[in-house]
């Protein structure tokens, strides 16, 4: 066993502060700089402290207590799970929602049942679908086939050599969440179109974030009829935690019936079911957090490009500054931690190829201007300091990733 | 799709009215009696609603908002995550602990790397286990040898028929869920001593209700140290959400490292986390809800024994009312509801086989005598009205279930 404590990592206490967020306090610092900026939390929108949603958790934890006392269908179905259900059919113009515990379990739960639901259906998935995804498809055991990433030609190879006569699952990810980039929506539907393929779109990095209301870049692009399942999360744009889809009332209540992952498990506390449903409901009328989250990500990127630091991302509110060296991402992240009180973790394999280590780093409509200005001296400090690679045309080049 | 429709069952919405729990309120039936006792949550002890954790959670969500903002290792780790999982590890007197999002995604998620963790390993899993162990069992792909429900004889001749050479695990719960029926834990652990064989425990239905300090039934028969991993849930005994294991610092390690289940989802919102940190705390001080809820869970079985009323359950604060025929047991469960005000879900097949189903009622720490004695009389007059059976020597025999 003690193979597998090799590599061990603590990980970083932090406790946001509600109200200050970026701001977290950190234990591990000097009790004089025991305070940091986050930045890389999926909160992107700071729902998590906005004051609506914690005046709808801590009412609701005044009605109706802590936990939900039971699974759904086991006096676990409380009367804010019905209306964030109905809230977020509405949100994505579907028949029906489902919410699960967690994003996770949302794509390993629906997806066995709905790649299972014809026998003989093939699935199509994109190469960067996230663990979850990977999981589910696995559990459905349905034939597989991995298109490149984002890579609409391939797709359409792919299904061109498949039986017309099975039944087909295209399942993609509107934003990647490594490098913030989009999928050719257009495409994937012209092409599900065309081979009669379902759809299934996992736009967890996008709900609340963009579009209409914040309906996802299916929304956004007016795409949203052409996939036949929206799958979202709570716990990033809206603040707190859970997953759910979106769909046509038979797909949804067949993941409704057979699902264990849905069925055999606690209801989601209503507390957090009522703090999603402000935080939804916010975003739906209110356009505010997503410019200043776009705003803040556009001004993160320049300043980069400034100060020619690499990063891998683009067109979103995901910034991956490259650093490539695996142990130089981890000092450079300890640099930033203990000398500027900025705290990025570093990622690398699995979540990205070996050698190819970046700084994710998430502004989020709560950062302030100057502090993005912190950051981006930070990194330049850093860079010399460790003598890191700069981008030669401001924007790192795609050929340096793939 | 239709086909799957067919049996569609409605939830029934209850929102729990806090502080004044069993009781709930339920919008199906008319305003003047839009009032239930529910019968059927998981929320034993009444933690859900105990002051002390409805003010930590509120506290929480002052002074660190709803979500936590990230998964563990990105952001995401929290003073309550660190702190609950001390106070857990110190409950099962264990090196160490590791919380999930849910007690589904502990089992699902633990028990592939615990099984997997060498090459061969073979997995003992008594055949009543819960959904979420025989999903985690699936997805290890060890080779899985079922024992007969409880029967500690079956055990050892499977494991005596077993390769000596080979890595074993043993996978019970210590009270299962359906009947309440308590597992042979002494005997489990003598055969996991003289076969060597790893012991996994899952005591989602024990924890904060049995056991000195409510560390369960393990601890309760002084056998704590005798199984290498215990399993318990947040989100019943002490009335919040999610699920943990705590064993030995490799063992959990391992999970922690490796499980995806708790790699690449968002932790537990802070607030819940202090929630059930505040409840496993009370509960290790306070005897007082242990003792009413096991002398609810006795006056309810000798009531139904005055009125040979049947039932499958023993020993424990599960009262399985057994009826059999699942459309007699929908329309019981439909007068109590309608008629009396009782909430039970009816059970039936595939939680339990068919032709048994039953009604899983749960009278709690917060369940009134008076109560107690009304949902045995509502139970009589059903029994007059539908002409079900009664019990002949006061019990349910065993062998009508068997």
């Amino acid at each position: 066993m003690s193979a597998l404590l090799r590599g061990r990592r603590e990980f970083l206490e932090i406790s946001r502060i509600a109200g200050r967020f970026p701001r977290a306090t950190a234990p591990i610092l000097p009790a004089d700089t025991a305070e940091v900026s986050v930045w890389c939390s999926n909160d992107y929108l700071g729902m998590g402290q906005a004051p609506a949603v914690l005046e709808a958790v801590k009412k609701a934890v005044d009605e109706n207590g802590a936990g939900s006392g039971g699974s759904r269908n086991i006096s676990g179905t409380n009367r804010y799970h019905m209306q964030l259900e109905v809230e977020l059919a509405a949100l994505h113009r579907k028949d029906a929602a489902l919410l699960f515990s967690t994003g996770y379990t949302t794509n390993s739960g629906a997806l066995p049942i709905l790649a299972g639901r014809f026998p003989g259906t093939v699935v199509f998935s994109d190469e960067k679908n996230h663990a979850s995804i990977i999981d589910g498809i696995r559990q459905s055991r349905a034939e597989k086939r991995i298109f490149r990433h984002n890579d609409a030609d391939h797709l359409a190879e792919l299904l061109a050599a498949a039986d017309p006569d099975r039944p087909k699952m295209i399942v993609a990810e509107s934003i990647y969440s490594m490098d913030g980039d989009v999928a050719p929506l257009a495409e994937i539907a012209d092409l599900a179109r065309r081979y009669h393929a379902l759809t299934y779109l996992d736009e967890v990095h996008a709900v609340g974030m963009y579009g209409p209301r914040g309906a996802g870049v299916a929304a956004q692009q007016g795409l949203e009829n052409e996939f036949d399942v929206i799958m979202g999360t709570l716990a990033k744009g809206f603040g707190t935690i859970g997953g759910y889809i979106a769909g046509s009332a038979p797909l949804v209540e067949a993941v409704r019936m057979f699902s264990p992952y849905f069925i055999f498990t606690t209801s989601l506390p209503p507390a957090m079911a009522a703090g999603a449903l402000a935080a939804v409901r916010h975003l739906t009328t209110s356009e505010t957090e997503r410019e200043i989250l776009h705003r803040n990500a556009a001004f993160t990127h320049q300043l980069l490009d400034d100060r020619r630091i690499p990063y891998v991302s683009a067109m979103s509110h995901i910034v991956s500054v490259f650093v490539g060296d695996e142990a130089k991402c981890r000092t450079a992240s300890s640099i930033l931690l203990h000398r500027h009180g900025i705290y990025v973790q570093p990622i690398d394999a699995p979540s990205v190829r070996p050698g190819h280590a970046v700084l994710r780093a998430t502004p989020s409509a709560t950062h302030q201007e100057a502090e993005i200005v912190r950051f981006a001296d930070a990194l330049d400090d850093i860079w010399k300091e460790l003598d890191l690679p700069r981008a030669t045309a401001g924007r790192l080049v795609a050929e340096m990733t793939e």
